[in-house]
């Protein structure tokens, strides 16, 4: 995790290259090594918060901030009008997560363990939670893909958004069941001898500004995708559904196998299905409001990520069902999420 | 329950409405009132009589005009040549069942009970019942769907007499599973104050009378459609897919969600799933077979259907293995089910 | 068991009439009643060589010979350019384990016994293996099908190769994770009275024999299947996906519906799954290996072996969560098999 610290390095040379207008393709390499660390100071910075804000405004914010750095950077690809990379991001994240997080972490603990389990209640819970939602989201596509597009364009905008505010409204809800209704269920033991290292002011003053250089580097990055993706004959589509959510979820995905490595598979699971969880519930229906301000962006996704987003689930369940995991289960999602890739990059 | 019975006075309202030619919108909806106490009197003629007939025919009474009304409505729909609300019908008595149904069950249920659990062994069995009919149900339309449909009109009649002949088979054996080999699985305990309310006479009468008019308000329902539709610039497959099963179910649907507020949660998930089942192994064969007296209607679902079938099954079977609902997986049911409600409707 | 060695006789009877240029129908069907007890000897030559050498190498040569068969037949008609049978045969397999050597085991053993429980963990691990591979055996080609398909046949075979090799490793690897670091998962109680009824030389002579006069048949069989097939005016994908798998496993299913018999319900969805997965794991990379010393066969399934494929998995998993089965879950599979086969039949 501390390691990461050392790319911040990338932070200055990533805005000198911007000035000096080196290739898009430097500039591309460049911004997201950038990224990576800034994503882990913000995500540390918001656990400082939450050692004075207390458990539940603490969980909140680490909800909501989760899947920060996936949101900044698609803002500009919307803003860019890049819908292709953002909805490509959007399924990429909830594949990343389930094949790529969980088939690490899968694989990790279980050179060192040779069974680990995970019946954490919490886990049953997210897993059915991300199918209906997962079905929910891909509803919409799959109707409007079976019929005749050209007739029903002027229709999307409005079943879009339609579905991005029922979305939006069970992330509230599930928000007042972790948080009230069903606290026990997420209730993680407090680290005993865990003390805040910064101070509050310090927190907010990191997370302020992790946040605002990442939002100049995920402009650089975005600025830096099409002519890049056109330099290298690489499709725009591959650069959201692989390269987006890798860079976006690097920190995160290091704690999980970190917990994985620790025996505490039950949080690594947790933190991979909780985030496509996030991702679908929260940052979807947070872009589709947001195209509004530009132009409107309708949920539709293309048969690439439809198939890749069900299997996801169907893998996440399967595994939860499971309730538990060996490392010839963590080789056969990462092999996966080879195939899938490796498609998606000859295709 | 007993509530509905009010509902009665639209069975004249109706049939005068028809007599003096009223509006076709309007005459939907005044026979659409009539028919959901119709339905309501049906299940409690049905249950009198089995009082005097024993558990064993009685189950068999209770299991076999269980969906009766969504047989009648969809009969004259047949001898009307409406098809696409036949088989829409079929589909959304299913996705009603699994989704409204066990949605409202849950939430109902979950706002007073934080979580209920359900892990009796005849919800395993009717669930993964339901996935293996909803997958054979299913086989001849996506095969027919990927293959020149013009070339293989002739065939769909074939095929689907022979499809509809297996689930009839399976749906025969099911009874001699439940009433014989495996009737311990169902057995209910029987409810000790419990005593027949009605004569048999009574019962067989109120029965037989309240078939006859649910006939009556059938076609008059069928009637409307046509004309209603095209003066709202409704589809009828909307109608088909949402109305339809709203109509037939009223009163089931009412009884599960009580006995979900009566913590009874593996009363009210095996009404949801074993109504879907029955739906797909007697009432469709039957339908098919009935169609051969006038014109032929092919098995074959259309892609909406299809994917809301087999989505439906996947989350049913979620629900099931999961053993235990609580008020936000109803809410995520209820919204899958207006997303694909909306869906239909813009679509 | 013992009885098919009976039909060895057709052996010389299919030789005789391929030299005497008999009806390609007659060919055909005398070289697959010739093929069926030939399996049945590899089999148990197999079992016999492994009494000598031990359990794990005995393992490993059960596991690679289990599928000889189908292997063999198939690598004639990838000689003889029959992609579509081969192809057809591969999903065939994996269908006719699960729905038909499944359902039969279910149904024989059910009369016997009322319920009948397999909660053993390897079961578990092969359906979620077999969920995993066969997601990764199927996304090239559900992408394929969804893109243009005329632009990118040059790029079809560099991945089915890449895919071939994923998935090759994957075999090696679960060869390692239950012969060392799992085999507890995988330990079968030695049968106490069991002794080598052959001596090596004579298993080893056995099973060289067998695979040779196999070969032959399968030459014959193959050689017959296109003039048949005109003849009949059956397709090539019909004998490939319902009659290959058949004559190829009709041992080892024996074996499965005796061991369900005898309530061995374990070792019977064992063979099924386990069977299925060693098709796509092995044989399917290995004949795409193969097949680049004639002309390269792509891994992209149709969408009929595509549906039957992921259907095949979803009721795999279901059975296997399940851990409990009776007669009319066996009936049910048969029926899906039965509307597959009559589907396949008229279309």
């Amino acid at each position: 995790m501390k390691l990461l610290r050392y790319l911040l390095i990338f932070v200055p040379i990533s805005i000198i290259g911007d000035l000096l207008h080196v290739s898009p393709t430097l500039l591309f390499v460049l911004s997201a090594l950038a990224i990576i660390p800034l994503a882990g100071i913000m995500g540390e910075a918001t656990e400082e918060i939450s050692f004075y804000s207390g458990p539940r405004i603490g969980g909140f914010l680490n909800a909501t901030f989760g899947n920060a750095t996936e949101l900044i950077i698609a803002f500009f690809a919307l803003k860019a009008g890049l819908f292709e990379v953002v909805k490509a991001s959007i399924a990429g994240s909830v594949i990343g997560n389930i094949l790529l997080v969980l088939g690490l972490s899968m694989l990790v603990g279980g050179m060192k363990f040779k069974n680990q389990t995970f019946n954490k209640q919490s886990v049953e819970v997210s897993s059915s939670m991300l199918l209906f939602a997962v079905i929910g989201l891909t509803i919409p596509a799959i109707f409007t893909h079976t019929v005749a597009a050209d007739l029903l364009n002027t229709r999307y905008e409005g079943l879009s958004v339609i579905v991005a505010i029922i979305m939006f409204g069970i992330y509230i809800l599930s928000l007042y069941f972790s948080f009230y209704t069903h606290k026990d269920i997420y209730f993680v033991e407090p680290d005993e001898g865990a003390v805040a290292k910064w101070s509050l002011k310090k927190a907010i003053m990191v997370l302020i500004a992790a946040t605002v250089i990442l939002g100049i580097e995920s402009e650089i990055f975005v600025g830096a995708v099409e002519p890049m993706t056109s330099a290298l004959g690489l499709s725009e589509f591959f650069v959201g559904i692989i390269i987006v959510p890798i860079i976006g979820n690097a920190a995160e995905h290091s704690t999980a196998v970190v917990m994985a490595y620790k025996n505490k598979m039950d949080v690594a699971v947790e933190i991979a299905i909780g985030s496509s969880l996030q991702m679908v519930l929260f940052v979807t229906p947070v872009l589709i409001f947001l195209s509004l301000l530009f132009t409107p962006m309708s949920i539709v996704f293309n048969e690439f990520e439809l198939v890749a987003l069900i299997f996801s689930v169907l893998i996440a369940n399967r595994v939860a069902i499971d309730g538990e995991s060996n490392w010839l289960e963590g080789v056969q999602l990462l092999a996966v999420y080879a195939i899938i890739a490796v498609s998606f990059f000859i295709l």
